[in-house]
């Protein structure tokens, strides 16, 4: 044998003792580790001490940190010491049941303690082989989820990080499809292949601009159709749209749908848009990302009618399903084209079992234990568990929405369908233009977020700056939600004044 | 205000109770969390009781599972109890000290203790305000790591979950240069866009491949070039066939140049590369996601030199830096590049503050707090703890790769660089076939694997079958290399009897 190892090649079994190896020892893990259960059972209890927005400066949190990592090893005492004294006043309280920005998310507690074991076994699904129990528990949790929120059996699911990954690869099965030979040839330099068009409402998410991009087709290819006066894709602008692409030679490739725009949480239209899609033979991907697990409450049916005749439909259960991030399902009717798109096989990694492998159903091999929150969060709170949560956030805003409504200084600026106020103030008698609604209501939320009882964030509505609260925190209360009305009726008197 | 709201505005503070609402109580969180601390530190001291690779045969778990969600919440100790009893047997140990196939990676107790931290915390730190701790100790941790490993300072960090990601990320800053006015016009349709070519050695990683097809490129757009006889990438076949795709009018974009291979972990010569770049102006990504952390080590400076001349570089801290999956550093000279791609921001993610936001350095929107356990990693441990530990797992492979050179019925197929060893029985005194010894070390793994001490996998060379042992888990000892070799002989024996 010939070839040389290096750096050396001790030839006898004899191995020099390293002078420090090997991972923490289970008994400090047991002290840390029961220190740090205290620690989380402490802030759980005293969250609401915290101001939930952060407030530090920009640059904080970096100058009290050392710019080079230690040489020594230090106590686990010390880095916890240290994480309290100079990162948690660096932290933005998600987990704050005044946290109504955004979209108001929970990391419930056995979804917490799911990642704690799933990161202690650091199972790497990639093959079934390399972890049967991740492999098969996703199948079965999202098989759970998908019957929950009604979706046939037809669509296979898979476990993705993030929804920007799963209208990713949405956009990705529909390129496939449409433009023959892609996976092999690609894009550029095909005078067979067209310019391309994706079709999506003007109140579609940032992600599917970035999925569009990615994927190569150019941003320009991203139509945004017009919305109604409730934020809805119009279908019959969607119609239009796409006989005008087709008669510039222009090949329509998908539209993306939106149940729950991240504005306002309006609800495209999707059977109508389904109609469309399906006489023209064009993928059609539904972003659900925040409100389709309320797919599973029967009031809120009328949201999802036509969600089953989708080619693939996302939905986050990190948003509104009490789990930890991260965790963003893809359901799919043609797994079968992303698996064409993307399944690659190297030698290192061929098995000889006959296994389904989740590393062929995207692009990233790796992939952590999440369905292990998801399923220990269904079987926790019960699937009427769940639907009692939700229907106590949706109760919470349409409670807002009330207050809203009934104050002659406030104007509600869209539909709330699910668990999202728009809204602004607008006193009563006196005449606005759009630039003072604006500045004042801007100073209302600053005001608001410098209290740190409550934190919100804004959006622009067809020019108006707009003030949303959102509901979806596992400890907020109707106290809570009251207490935000109080404050915003505060600021308002107080910028008024 | 006339919008109405769905489907009903209560129109006082009067808001039914939900029949069971809130979070897991603090108290019964602590029960269960130091219940679950118990869990761990008694799989720690256990894990070598389970057999590495699971023994259940597929489907074996999803048949043990109801088909449904439950509709009653489950007392969380019934979660458990099925967890042990269902979920348990079909894992695979990758924290099992005999766990030496694909790469050995660790779940480090600091690790383990900064992910449940992390996903208490629930930190979204897609924006600088939603975390600004997570933001600026991303910086910070990204810092020491790129000292240590000897990046100048030019580079700028971002952390992915993946390096399928990470490398998607540098193909996508590459295509942003190399074709003017991508992000807007995309790919297709443009007469003024050649072919590209993306180069790789034929041992680079299949997220490479991923990547490619992903972006639009088309797979043929990857060219492999052909490695030499350590398989390592060859410079001049490299610039030939640069010069080739240029005289074809195909336009280079990239050269991702691999420094630990998965296979063999060989080493591309990344000066000689960068040369070639540089004279060409094609974007050069190091892919080093395994190896790169030993650019700490003085020792292995050799493998790294030019690393610096790079435009991006990846490397995981989940392969070999302690940390539990998922967390995948990303480092490049030309950030703006990446901004210039992606970043985009709707109205309702505009903030007032100037500080840098991480949603603008890549796709995914969402990230969580995956700094935290890089930080507690570097101070636990410290500097000189990790490349003590890289130390000692670079010595059992080249321990390992002795006794195979000192057996005359072994022989070794590659240099061993870092801490993987390839290698195949082929007994002396014997004529054996390709075919018969293909088929003798296939039994060998077969039988070494269903033992449950060691789990190896393979890779084929030049069209050899060829084990592989790979060492990085903080808890595998002399012992445990010295009984996966002895288990080798065995099987030798066995299968040769």
């Amino acid at each position: 044998m010939s070839i040389p190892t290096t750096p050396s090649t001790p030839s006898t079994l004899s191995i020099p003792e390293a002078p420090a190896t090997g991972n923490m020892s289970p008994a400090q893990f047991r002290a840390h580790g029961h220190a740090m259960v205290e620690w989380i059972a402490r802030y759980m209890e005293h969250v609401e001490d915290y101001p939930v927005l952060a407030r530090v400066a920009p640059g904080d949190i970096r100058r009290a940190l050392p710019s080079s990592a230690p040489d020594a090893p230090e106590p686990f005492e010390q880095v916890m010491a240290d994480f309290d004294r100079i990162l948690v006043p660096g932290l933005t309280h998600w987990s704050h049941p005044g946290f109504m920005a955004y979209f108001g998310i929970s990391a419930s507690a056995p979804g917490v303690l799911a990642d704690f074991i799933a990161s202690a076994l650091n199972q790497q699904a990639m093959l079934w082989r390399t972890s049967p129990a991740a492999t098969e528990l996703e199948e079965v949790a999202l098989g759970w989820l998908r019957q929950l929120i009604g979706l046939p059996e037809a669509f296979e699911g898979v476990i993705y990080d993030t929804a920007s990954i799963s209208s990713l690869h949405a956009l990705a099965a529909a390129r496939e499809l449409a433009v023959p030979g892609v996976r092999q040839l690609g894009l550029p330099g095909r005078p067979d292949v067209p310019r391309l068009r994706v079709y999506c409402s003007d109140q579609a998410h940032s992600s599917i601009d970035k999925g569009v991009i990615l994927a190569g087709l150019g941003h320009e290819a991203l139509r945004r159709i017009p919305s109604d006066a409730d934020y809805r894709m119009q279908p019959d602008l969607l119609r239009a749209a796409i006989a005008d692409d087709r008669a510039a030679g222009i090949r329509p490739l998908a539209v993306v749908a939106t149940v729950g725009t991240t504005s306002t949480t309006s609800v495209d239209p999707v059977a109508a848009i389904a109609d469309i899609c399906e006489a023209e033979g064009i993928w059609l991907h539904v972003d659900a990302a925040y409100a389709g697990v309320t797919a599973m409450l029967p009031e809120c049916a009328a949201h999802f009618a036509g969600l089953g005749r989708a080619d693939s439909v996302v939905t986050n259960p990190h948003k509104w399903l009490f789990t930890p991030f991260d965790l963003s399902a893809f359901y799919c009717r043609r797994m079968d084209v992303i698996r064409q798109a993307f399944s690659l096989t190297p030698e290192y990694l061929k098995t000889p079992d006959a296994a389904r492998n989740l590393m062929d159903t995207g692009v990233q091999l790796g992939r952590r234990f999440r369905s292990l929150k998801l399923w220990m969060i269904l079987r926790y709170f019960g699937a009427d568990g769940v639907r009692a949560r939700l229907r106590a956030h949706i109760a919470l805003a349409q409670a807002f929405a009330g207050w809203v409504d009934a104050s002659p200084d406030f104007e509600r600026l869209a539909p709330v369908p699910f668990s999202v106020v728009c809204f602004r103030a607008k006193p009563a008698g006196r005449a606005w233009t759009e630039a003072g609604l604006a500045a004042l209501n801007e100073r209302i939320m600053t005001r608001v977020n410098a209290g740190g009882e409550v934190f919100l964030s804004h959006t622009v509505l067809r020019g108006r700056f707009t003030l949303r609260i959102a509901i979806g925190n596992l400890d907020t209360t109707q106290r809570h939600v009251a207490r935000a009305w109080e404050l915003i009726r505060e600021a308002l008197a107080a910028e008024t004044a």
